[in-house]
């Protein structure tokens, strides 16, 4: 019997996970659950329904995982309590100030519902976390370093996007290389912000627009841009939508550390993910964690997870002997 | 309280988790167990017993966690399930092949003395194992590449030695750059056991030894050498002495896949490591899935384990809430 998925949220997110249960074979999409009305919602799955958010609550004995597809600001502080009250969630929360008090408030309501939620689950929150954490745990004594990019940035895009005069932005955050040798070269630099990631922002003006200023208000925004080298490039609209519609990103994890009685040898622990879709690729973890949800709870485990507290061996398809002849 | 180590078997790897525990003050090594004469060994940790093997039963109440550091052709198969009858243990076990055998010889002696044993702890198998095994979960349509270098195989190096006319030798594994490469750019190649991996040999002769002869025996050495371009160097014994008494190693993890719903987004998740010090290194892993197995076993846990049964957290000296904090 195949593990059964609903979807709350049709964004790039919801679209992603959906493309992710079709490479799942033991799992299926029953349903997805938005705000919009649901005949205006087109799906890919032609055996899943649409419903409204409202009638998630009737689908609780039809559904082993709920995965929330929401947006970590205003939906899921909201979300991910209220839905792991009846069902297994998975959630991609990557607000990492707010984290604890997200697990505190899931963690409540999952348990008292006998309900396993696993909250921030992609690849950062996610697999960059697992690798930081990993690496500490093995080289005691050493640096941590993530760099990010070359992807694009849906926030500083947003914000570019508000620049009076600006029609239409894409925002690239990108890694410094000469950082990244010295980091691969064991030297431990210490990193300011501008010394870890530039950007680059192609901008489409609205007419009559003044690029000099708009150029400008980008450089010096506060936050989003003014601690960064930033270069600006103007486009057509048609240059944007030919060359920029994508959405890839991707970065690096990379811990330096000392072994040794006396911390004589070096040693470099790097990983990286390059990714043409990063919605469709936080989609593909995210699935392989509703797994994971889906046989904890059914051991009876209950309450908040995050990837620290899940054995790998849980998001696999294969099983614990598969696993060891063909994996370990 | 401390964790309490014992230490059972002291070369290269014994020496290697002697060091590693320096580095974690949760845990003290209390015993080294040696087949030697203890009176001939000499040890870094001042507070430690050195003892012969067979008093490691009188330890039972003393050492939360035996570290067993002998080899896998012999010593491993016999040794962790005679332990795991009286110690929580961890080994290094690294023969693929005979892995679920081994599981299943550790898994009995455990369970029936109430124990935990974790096997195949290191980088391949163990940190290398995890990340084929986790962007296998992510990624479900793709191609595996695990690539070991540059370092000293032990073993190819051993075989070198064993050749007439040989006095010394060391033997490098070097990953092929161009193959790499192909594998980055996504283009998924079938590749031969030469076109992944070149062999580099440097081998001191004794005198009078014929170099064209040895050479020729290296190079079509079958198994070891033949699939192999291999590159030998004849040097002094200074020269071997000053150039390459180091134990470095390395290697890296890629898996490249596909997602979207016509597999039309490509990504590559790639896991690296340069490490000066093979054993070190791989002691350093072992120690962290010590102190998974002291807390599993303080769970009430028993029985065997691989790196894909212990949640990460379990690894780390840090608390849930500070993992979550700091490294989420």
């Amino acid at each position: 019997m195949s593990i059964r998925i609903g979807i709350l949220g049709y964004g790039n997110l919801g679209r992603g996970v959906e493309c992710a249960i079709k490479h799942n074979p033991d799992m299926e999409l029953v349903a997805v659950f938005t705000r919009r009305d649901p005949k205006d919602v087109t799906i890919l799955t032609e055996t899943a329904a649409v419903c409204r958010t409202e009638e998630a609550k009737d689908w609780k004995d039809k559904i082993d995982v709920l995965i929330l597809c929401g947006g970590s600001a205003t939906d899921l502080p909201v979300q991910t309590p209220e839905y792991a009250s009846m069902f297994n969630v998975v959630d991609s929360f990557d607000t990492h100030a707010r984290i604890p008090e997200h697990f505190a408030n899931v963690d409540a309501a999952a348990k008292s519902a006998g309900k396993v939620g696993i909250i921030s689950v992609g690849w950062d929150p996610g697999m960059f976390s697992l690798n930081r954490m990993y690496a500490n745990a093995v080289l005691t004594e050493g640096c941590d370093y993530t760099f990010w990019g070359k992807g694009v940035s849906q926030g500083h895009s947003d914000a570019v996007r508000r620049i009076k005069g600006v029609k239409d932005a894409k925002q690239y955050t990108i890694p410094v290389e000469s950082a990244l040798e010295s980091v691969r070269k064991g030297e431990n630099p210490k990193l300011t912000t501008r010394e870890k990631h530039t950007r680059e922002c192609f901008v489409v003006l609205e007419e009559g627009a003044d690029a000099a200023r708009v150029e400008e208000e980008i450089k010096t925004m506060p936050n989003y841009f003014s601690d960064y080298d930033t270069t600006v490039h103007f486009i057509s609209e048609e240059e944007l939508k030919r060359d920029h519609s994508g959405i890839p990103h991707g970065g690096f994890v990379l811990r330096s550390g000392k072994t040794g009685w006396n911390n004589e040898n070096s040693h470099l622990i790097e990983y990286s993910l390059k990714l043409d879709s990063n919605p469709e690729f936080t989609s593909c973890v995210i699935v392989a964690y509703a797994r994971a949800a889906y046989r904890m709870a059914a051991e009876g485990q209950t309450g908040c997870r995050t990837v620290f507290d899940v054995a790998p061996a849980y998001l696999s398809a294969m099983s614990p002997e598969e696993l060891r002849a063909s994996m370990l």
